[in-house]
């Protein structure tokens, strides 16, 4: 992409804690530029700064701050790029309205993961599913489309097993250790935590199971016929407050060896490594060094929160290959999948002819190539 | 047991952690008084007010305050039953010269728990191995005995498998989340536990493998044969004071719907219930009731930290079942293992008969049963 | 009290936290029985087990679970004396409204207790303010009461100033480092509190500055002269569970030295101890030994929650004296102080002559005599 | 400084907490280059990456993992500017030692701090005690030198009380919150501090009061004449794991208003930012905004971890003034401290003339401007 003007993009759900991170990372970003917030009804009509309950370790973004929040209902002055980090009890519908009236929704909302005609991605493992897009507009309509990424959890997890895939994964045996942040916020209880676990987590054994098939799919024309993998998952709210660890075991078609999977997965790159995306990192997978990692509080800002981090890769007696992984969940696992989304929308093939026109022709080098960092 | 003089017992390696907790479990216990003290070089001199750093949340029993620690050697003036709680780095020697000497020596250290002659019980699982003291002394020509207790986690997985073994249990995969007081004292450091995972502890996944298969395996004569069982374990340092929880899918020869498996699980006993030992609980296995537990910080000390507590049972969609299942790792993981077989030693058919009758008839009817608690 | 029918007692914000709490402390309770609950409009209608979101450690007791939660409003089958629990944004109207139906409300939350005819009393302190009850009624016109305690913090820090009132209280400086527990459910997010301090807790430095002098003022017939001690506190919410803990520097008329200090408080007896109360300690503060000491994990349960506990009492370079301080926030802090406080109407002789008719005649040796603990 | 050579520098008790801190923050400065690493006698002779058990979040910089660590004494290869991280237990006699045989010892360590002749600084604050080093040398009849900086805490504290030193301060009481990484590695164990608060850290209310009495003094030729401020501390450790947070309250002869303190923090500058030193911040003390911060989690990192957050400023009815201050203990308190002093000393009029002509001319416009960051 040239110096050229950056895109002026939306944000709904913006006071929320993923909202916030998507502030933080669409700020500064060399393409994109915050130019519309929308909200529930009770933030609509103050400024940013009087709406939202800022609750990020970074400062608010001067910026920001005195922007005003809209009802989160399409306008006239709405831009075309929408992220949505809308909650899931109203996101739906919203999502739907934007995207009829022209707005391409790049949604952290599970609401329409499931859709068959809605592309699940994530852009290093299955970018070619945002060919779904050409059939949602065409089957429902819209000139407009919804394009969503994973639970933070998910990512995480498939992350670690897409490099895998040349052995054929068959099944998947997860235990999750997941931060507080995930729950958004307020979140969970204080008294609920410090010192404790909580061996449940509404609705996410589930979602590791269906979205993991549905984002190692084949797609099919206009549609995904999910992976035949198996996926048995434990999840666990743990006293950390950000970077959720999983613990996987693999029976995969053709074992590898320990020392086959960590060349596999540190050699793994895919399309927004090849075209230089902004948040693409050079090596999105790493193999973390040391008996005793990864560890959450010390690996989770890796790349800048967008590596996953892999560690303990060896053999497992049970299902042949074991390890544990870990993604910071709302930068990986949230806004920064959804920014990546957007960049490889903005960037790649896969869009529709009208939305690439819409788009513009991109200079695919990114002008602030942003390295692997710790 | 009647109402007559309690039984003088040792303790090794009574100044650490676990031998901490030795101290207040045979204090106020019915049938053991603690007379005899034996710790490292750099203890021997001293009162145990002195020489133990006493990091227990209740406080140092009085009577035992201004007891002598003793070099960690038989002496004239120990007890023939001794408990250990010594560090594996010398516990080896020590206890055989104890044994050698005459001493019953109730182990909690790792160093003899793979020793083919040395039995590893749990007295609701397996007591029946206990008959290896008869063996283990002909062969090494000891008029006492080295008895074993497992790792902490090792219990919890085990006391919630057992249940279970009329269903052919054959494979297993446990995750585990393990609280810090496992590690004694000092243990871990602060610094690397706030808000953190450790994905790794040094030998535990090894131990839950081996000490398993031990534990179900079979007595044939003097020897065990270890269960064919494959374990394999994802462990975990986590942010929790007490109570080790694991996550654990089971694949059974003829796998039990959860109602039948949880059913099960809450009807176990073994012969501590049935001889009514001061320790047992009635039910040694709780089922948990609601959907968020069990938690370490609220479900640890169930049973006065005596019970397992298992909750999540459900189906695996890859192994058949899977549920969580929570120990108190210094109580019924270490010091409380440690007591409830000597107890079964003190009352059982299993001692040899000069043990049996160094012990003395007992009477079977504990006279402070202790009840099941929350 | 003999061994006659205990009283019915009924309990106002009963779901709430605190509420939880006093149903676990009248559980049980010698004197009391709980016959009747209210709670929010939300709340009307169901069961107990239905309507609160239980969130403590130990289960909800079994006679409780069935009971109906009724509307807070007067209503006839609700018994005279009724503690209330409920949240101080609804709590004011509906408290007078149950005095004016004839209860006497004994109160834990915050909206009466600096009304000048209504007693604001630690019965170990200033159990004599109960007289303002006879003012109240006469005032009011009310056939009912209302008395309350203070804040948890500020019973903390009042009970260890509260035997230095005989040197000569002046100028006290405070800061405490308070437990999330004291923030009621959900209260503060656990987002915010892993491996943090919050500086600051809404109100709370005037509690501690206007309620301690309530509390150690002199009662002048229907008023009470505030004590002339100037309190500074700062504040802070600190990522423990339970246990307030309270670090002053006090100025005295007469500086005791930090010996004499620790054993005016040690030798602290109020009324309650005389009258030997179900919910009175024999030592209601405790001085801790250890340089240490007191720590909230490991005090705050001392004397089964009721007990303060003090340390590292030692002169102060600025003020004279300085120590630490530690009280249950939920107990000593909330639940206990209310019951405590029932007990001492019911066997005491500050109650107005109708009450005290009402109450009966009770015997003031306490059946279950609750013991120091550790 | 120009861009000419970096000056070599050597480490003593680099494999520590705050040595390894220290490696971070040489590692990269424009002006140093780490040459040269001693530890004690263990540590000698290994590799850095073989000798230290790394404990940072940050990883060890390739450059330094294959340095050879030396024993703790002078040697021919060592560069006359040496920092000191060495453990107080040997510190004092080694920094000796170093300073005999024509070393510039700049100390983290507390040993010499407190000598007369021993400069102890804060560059923003006293720089002028430098010329202690002066008689120092004379006194000693050393060619080399120690310089010190305070203690963790004291130098949070310090930062705060300097901006107001024009209002006369007389007396002050603080309570600290201290961070688990202030206690070096393994330092506190996880099992005190989990869910816990220990209000005692030995020496340190000591240190609070002397150490900050002698940076606010005066020098008079070759001794300081120590402020006559009252300074009485109440010392915490909390489950925090960077930055002290300090609770004050201050007596000043004409005390300012809230806004005139929060208008003296923040415009509060002094000889570092004038000689634009690669690690002076451009505001030093950064007053917050928001009710309830500084909060260590979020605050710590302010400035790179250099600058003193103050929140709450406000009135104190005892002493006059109160408020909240927080600094990074191991950056701010430690390692950056100490790089600042060598800073000065490399730029500076306060080293004595043949110091001065060692260190050479300097540029005193810094190449790399650290801003003010967060």
């Amino acid at each position: 992409m040239t110096s050229t003007t950056p895109v002026r993009v939306g944000l709904l759900g913006a006071t929320g804690m993923v909202g916030q991170q998507c502030v933080l990372m669409i700020e500064g970003h060399p393409w994109f530029r915050l130019a519309w917030l929308g909200a529930s009804e009770r933030s609509a009509g103050r400024s940013y700064a009087e709406a939202a309950r800022w609750v990020q370790d970074r400062p608010m973004p001067e910026g920001v701050a005195g922007m005003p929040v809209e009802a989160a209902a399409p306008a006239a002055d709405c831009p075309e790029l929408v992220f949505s980090a809308m909650d899931a009890s109203v996101a739906g519908g919203i999502e739907r309205a934007f995207a009829r009236a022209g707005h391409f929704v790049v949604s952290n909302s599970r609401n329409h993961r499931l859709d068959p005609d809605v592309p699940l991605v994530i852009p290093e493992v299955n970018p070619d599913h945002l060919e779904l897009v050409v059939h949602q507009r065409r089957e429902r309509g819209w000139p407009g489309a919804i394009v969503t990424n994973p639970n933070c959890s998910t990512i995480t997890l498939t992350m670690a097993l897409a490099p895998l895939r040349a052995f054929g994964i068959r099944r998947v045996l997860v235990t999750t250790l997941q931060a507080v942040s995930g729950a958004g916020y307020p979140g969970v209880a204080a008294v609920d935590m410090l010192g404790n676990v909580v061996p449940f987590i509404g609705g996410e054994e589930e979602k590791l199971a269906v979205e993991t098939c549905k984002l190692l799919g084949e797609r099919r024309g206009g549609r995904v016929e999910p992976a035949e993998v198996t996926v048995s998952a434990h999840c666990n709210r743990v006293p950390t407050v950000d970077g959720h660890l999983v613990c996987a075991s693999v029976e995969l078609e053709e074992a590898p060896s320990p020392a086959q999977a960590r060349e596999a997965m540190a050699a793994f790159r895919g399309p927004p490594q090849e075209m230089l995306l902004p948040s693409a990192l050079r090596r999105p997978v790493r193999v973390a060094e040391g008996t005793a990692r990864p560890q959450p509080r010390r690996d989770a800002m890796a790349g800048g929160g967008m590596a996953v981090t892999v560690g303990r890769v060896r053999e497992c007696p049970l299902l042949g290959l074991k390890f544990a992984a870990l993604g910071h969940n709302t930068i990986r696992g949230a806004a920064g999948a959804a920014v990546l989304n957007a960049e490889v929308l903005m960037a790649g093939e896969w869009l529709a002819p009208d939305a690439r026109a819409r788009c513009g022709k991109r200079n695919r080098k990114a002008p602030a190539w942003q390295g692997d960092g710790v």
